[in-house]
C-alpha cells in the first residue's frame, strides 16, 4: 500500500477537530455552498468548512493555520459580489454566520458590541425598541463582520456615512492567533495609530473581525420618502448634483435608470410608475425639517424635468418602495431571463457624475450591451450591471470588457473603481492604477507584517 | 591638530545644504524655537532646521536621513500640547510652514488640496467667497499638517467630525524618502487599505505629509450662536448630554467651567457674565432649523438650572464671544500670574461625561490643586488646565500626578487619555494600558515597517 504524504490542510483539519468537533466539516455540500459568493468568478472549493463559535476557537484555529501554512478565507453571508469568499487557493472556509451575539447596547451613549455574524436586519430588529438603529445598508441580507471587511455602505451613506465612520472598534484575531481590541467607545480619539480603520475594507487579508463596536443613532422625529420621474438619465443626474452642492441633508438619494426601473416594475410589481429614470428619496428630521427638505428637493427636480414627485409617508407604502429598490440588483437579474449580471462599483466626485454614468450608459449601448443602472448617487457611486449571456462563449469576456470601460471613464473623472464592493478578485488590476506603485507597495508591506505568511484570504486585492 | 568623527547629522546638514541653501540652518535663535511646542517638556535643541518648500525636497532631505540614520521631526506652527515637535533625540527640525500653497479648490465637489503649512485660518479666508469653509477648528494658529498628524478636531466636530472624517486624502513623503498618494477624490471607497487614516493621527512617526485633500462644507444659510451660564459644573454636563442624546444636531457645544469662566472674564474683558459654569453654542442649518435647534435646547438647559439664555446673531458679538472661547487656554496660563498650566485631553463615552469631569474637578479641590476647565463637551472631551507653580520643585510633579488621576477616572469609565492632542511625549504611559500589550506590538511593527530605522519623529508616542 502506497502511503501518500498528508497535506498540512489535513493536519489542521485533525487538530481543529479536536475543539471544534462536526463544526469542523469537509461535507460536499457545505463546501460547494462555501466555494463562491453572489459574484461571477468560477467557484472553488475549500479543503474545508469551520464553523466557530467563539475568538478564542478563531485564534486556535487560526495559529494552527499559520503554524501549517494553510490559507483561511473568512465568510459571513456569502453576499460578496467581488469574490471575496470564493477560496482561490482551497484551504480554510472560516464561517462566522454562527457568531450572532449582541453582547451590549448602550442606549445613552448610542453604540454596541456585537459578534460579527451579526446582520444588520438582525441587529435593527433588535433596535427598535431602544429608538435607536444603525443606518449603514447595502441592501443585501450581509453581515456587520463582512460590511466591516468590504467598507460597506449603501443606500443612506449620503447622510450617515459608511463603514468607515461607523464602527468605533473592533476586536480582530491576527494571522498567528494573537487576539487585538482596536479603538474604543469614544466619538473621537487622537490615541495612536487608527488600527480600526486599516483593519475595515481589509477584506480578510490582515486578519479576522470577532467583535465590532458600532455607532447607533437615533431613529428620526420624522421620516418620509419621495419618488419623482425623468424623461431623460441626465436630468435625475443634474438634480443630485444640485441637491449636494446645496447641502440638503437627504438620507437616500438613489437613482434607478429606464432599464432598471422596468425590471423593477416587473420584478417587485410596482404601479403606477413608468419605466424611466426614477429618483428615490428619503428625508430624515423634525417633521419641519423634513417638509422643508423635500420642498427644495421638489424644486429642484422639477427645474430638471422631474415629474409627478410623489410623497410615501405610509411606513407600508415607504417600505414597498424601498424593497423594489433593495430588490433592484434581483431585478435586473431575472430582467432578461438566462442572463446572468456584472455589477460595476465606480464611485466619483459628485461634479463628474453626469459625464460617469451618462457617458458610461451610452457606451453601453453603442456597443451592443443590455445594462442597467442603480446608483447611490448622493456619493457619486453607481452601479452599472452588464447582462451577459453564460451561454455564449464570448459573454462573460465582453461583459468584462464593458466592466473596464466603466471603470476606465470613472478613474480618469477622478473616480475610483469600487465605491463599496471591494477589489476582492475582480477589481485586483485596477489598484496599481489607481493608487500608483510606491502605495501599493506599502499596501503589500503592511500586510507581509501582519500576514508574514500570506494566509489570510490569499489571491484577494493584491495580484502576485 | 585632532580630528574628530564627522557625526551623522553633519553628513546630512552638507548634502542637504547643497539643495537647501541657506534654508538648511543652524542659527541659534532658530534652532531654540524649534526645541519646543507649547507644552511642559524640557525643550531639546536640534542640531539644525530644514526650512522645506517642495515635496521633492522632502524626498531628498529624508533619504539622507534614513541613510545616515539621523532623525527627522516635523514642525508645522508649533502649537502642539504634548510634545510633539520637540526634537528629543536632536537630528533635523523639518519646518513645514512655508509650504503654503492652495493647489486646488473644486467648489462644485466641496474639496482642495492644500500644502501642510496652511493655516485654517488660512484656509477658511481663502475659501470664503465661495461660499465654503473647513469645518475642524482646533482653536489655534495651528497648520493643516499638524492637525493631519494629531487627529486633531475641537470645538466644530460634534457637528463636523474631526481630522479623521474630513480629510480625502494625502501625499506622504515616507523615511526612506518614497512618495505616496492616498485616498482620492470621491466621497468613498472600498479600494484597498485605508492609508490615509493610517497617517492621520500618526504624530510624524510614519512619514512627512506634504499635501492634503480637505473635505470642505457649505457655509450654512443661518447661523446662530447662544450662551447660558448654570448655577452647577452638573447642570451644564446634564445639559449636554441630554441635547446630545436627543440628537439635536448642534455645531459647537463647549463648557467653560467657574474658573474658567472667571478666567476668560479677566482676560478678553467679556462683560455681563458671572463667574460661573457656561455652555457656549452654536447652530447651523435653515433660518427655521437654527431656531428650532436652538429652541429646544434652551428648554433642556433651563431645565438643569440654566438661565439667562442669550443669543448672539450679530457676527460681531458671535466672534468675540467665540474668540474668548479660543482665547481661553491663554486666559488659563494668564489667571494666576506665575502659574503654568499642564492641559489635559480625556474624552469619555457621553453617559459618562459627569463622573469624568465633575469627579476630576472636585478630586482636584480636594487635593488642592488649582484647575480650570474647557470642554468639547458634545464629543465628551475635556480640557483640566492643572495650574501650577514652575517654581515650586514640586509643582510640576504635583501637577502630572492629578494628570494621571484626571486620565485613569477616564478610562475607568471607558475613555482615552487623549481626545484630540495625541500622545505625543505626555502620554506615551497610558498608551499600553489603553490599547493592551498585543495591539501597541501591532503599531510598533506598523512602525519598523514603514520606518525600518526609527528616524522619524523618534520617542514619541512610544516609550523607547
Amino acid at each position: 500500500m502506497n502511503t501518500i504524504s498528508p497535506r498540512p490542510v489535513d493536519a489542521v483539519i485533525a487538530a481543529a477537530s479536536a475543539f471544534l468537533g462536526d463544526r469542523m466539516t469537509t461535507n460536499g455540500a457545505i463546501r460547494e455552498q462555501h466555494s463562491h459568493g453572489e459574484d461571477s468568478s468560477t467557484p472553488t472549493l475549500p479543503d474545508a468548512v469551520a464553523f466557530v463559535e467563539t475568538t478564542e476557537e478563531v485564534s486556535r484555529l487560526l495559529a494552527l493555520c499559520h503554524q501549517h501554512g494553510v490559507p483561511v478565507v473568512p465568510f459571513g453571508a456569502g453576499t460578496s459580489l467581488e469574490g471575496h469568499v470564493n477560496p482561490v487557493r482551497a484551504g480554510i472556509s472560516l464561517d462566522l454566520s454562527r457568531m450572532t451575539a449582541v453582547l451590549e447596547v448602550n442606549d445613552q451613549d448610542m453604540d454596541c458590541l456585537i459578534e460579527p455574524g451579526v446582520t444588520r436586519q438582525q441587529l435593527n430588529e433588535f433596535l427598535r425598541d431602544k429608538g435607536l438603529f444603525f443606518p449603514v445598508d447595502p441592501g443585501s441580507h450581509c453581515t456587520i463582520g463582512g460590511m466591516v471587511a468590504t467598507r460597506a455602505s449603501g443606500t443612506n451613506a449620503v447622510r450617515y456615512g459608511t463603514m468607515r465612520e461607523n464602527v468605533l472598534g473592533l476586536e480582530v484575531v491576527l494571522a498567528d492567533g494573537r487576539v487585538i481590541q482596536t479603538g474604543g467607545r469614544t466619538r473621537k480619539a487622537a490615541n495612536g495609530y487608527d488600527l480600526t480603520r486599516l483593519f475595515i475594507g481589509s477584506e480578510g487579508t490582515l486578519g479576522v473581525v470577532t467583535k465590532v463596536r458600532l455607532r447607533l443613532h437615533g431613529i428620526p422625529e420624522a421620516m418620509s420618502s419621495a419618488v419623482v420621474q425623468f424623461p431623460t438619465l441626465a436630468g435625475a443626474v443634474e438634480s443630485t448634483i444640485q441637491v449636494m452642492q446645496m447641502g440638503i441633508p437627504v438620507a437616500r438619494i438613489e437613482l434607478l435608470d429606464d432599464d432598471m426601473m422596468a425590471a423593477a416594475i416587473a420584478f417587485s410589481k410596482l404601479e403606477g410608475f413608468l419605466p424611466s429614470t426614477t429618483l428615490f428619496l428619503e428625508f430624515h428630521g423634525t417633521e419641519a425639517g423634513v417638509k422643508e427638505q423635500a420642498e427644495l428637493v421638489e424644486a429642484i427636480t422639477t427645474e430638471h424635468g422631474g415629474s409627478d414627485f410623489r410623497w410615501a409617508t405610509d411606513p407600508a407604502e415607504r417600505a414597498k418602495l424601498w424593497k423594489a429598490r433593495h430588490d433592484s440588483y434581483w431585478a435586473g437579474v431575472a430582467w432578461i431571463p438566462g442572463r446572468r449580471a456584472l455589477t460595476t462599483d465606480v464611485c466619483v466626485p459628485i461634479s463628474r457624475l453626469t459625464e460617469a454614468l451618462v457617458g458610461a450608459k451610452e457606451e453601453a449601448k453603442a456597443l451592443g450591451h443590455t445594462t442597467c443602472i442603480v446608483g447611490h448617487v448622493g456619493d457619486g457611486n453607481f452601479h452599472q450591471m452588464v447582462l451577459y449571456d453564460p451561454n455564449d462563449p464570448k459573454g462573460l469576456e465582453g461583459a468584462w470588457d464593458m466592466d473596464r470601460r466603466i471603470v476606465a471613464r470613472g478613474m480618469a473623472l477622478g473616480g475610483t473603481c469600487s465605491g463599496e464592493h471591494g477589489i476582492g478578485l475582480g477589481k485586483r488590476e485596477f489598484l496599481e492604477a489607481e493608487h500608483g506603485i510606491e502605495a501599493l507597495a506599502v499596501m503589500r508591506s503592511l500586510k507581509a507584517t501582519l500576514d508574514p505568511k500570506g494566509i489570510m484570504n490569499p489571491g484577494k486585492m493584491f495580484r502576485n
